[in-house]
């Protein structure tokens, strides 16, 4: 973990804090969306549905950048830069989807999978962090 | 004003909401900060200081993105893409700081000037639209 990030490990690992996930399209624009991320073995974990504009941009090596602000205070957040480092689909996806929901929503199962929708578990490793604290 | 705004304009011109403002770096990778903002004329407004990171990617032309949160409700945003139509500096944009330390922190004058700051206003013209309400 970098250093920088242990300050920020209410925001990451204990609060429901949204991120603000940054990535950039195929003609170069950028893309922000708030998400429900979790922070694991020091990757921050993102899920997605295949077909969306989130899940064309986050390929293998794709520079993204997060904004993470405390709920409870808005002058305070984490900035992190890195790159998407891995792309899982099927049950790690669907589990970590589950989990997210137990997370955010304090539910077992994530309860808004549409038919035939399969999810993307996205693994980010930060690279540089910045932040207001 | 696109007509998808107006389910948003709460957001825009009432609540102290932060948008996160998304760029892209001169290497091709984003970078995303919370930030103040007003909505005025149809333009989005934000405002940097001369030599921030910021204030290098919002050159006239550039493409930005934002992603504006319901601070009562963190499943309700707008998404934002646009591009900066113009950067002011001077007297405009001194007045602009003012006005938004107004708008978020109730008072006449940005307190948090530093010596020898050059404030830029930036004029984003939003061109697409989404969200969830």
């Amino acid at each position: 973990m970098p250093a920088a990030l242990e300050q920020y490990l209410d925001l990451l690992q204990q609060k429901k804090a949204f991120a603000n996930l940054a990535t950039v399209m195929a003609d170069g624009t950028p893309q922000v969306t708030p998400v429900w991320f979790d922070y694991e073995g020091g990757m921050i974990r993102v899920n997605t549905a295949k077909g969306r504009v989130k899940a064309r941009t986050l390929k293998v090596g794709a520079p993204v950048a997060l904004a993470i602000m405390d709920p409870d205070n808005p002058y305070r957040y984490v900035q992190i830069r890195g790159r998407v480092e891995r792309v899982t689909a099927a049950g790690a996806a669907e589990a970590h989807i589950d989990a997210l929901a137990n997370k955010y929503l304090g539910k077992d199962k994530y309860p808004f999978r549409g038919p035939g929708e399969v999810r993307l578990l996205c693994e980010i490793r930060p690279v540089s962090i910045s932040g207001q604290s």
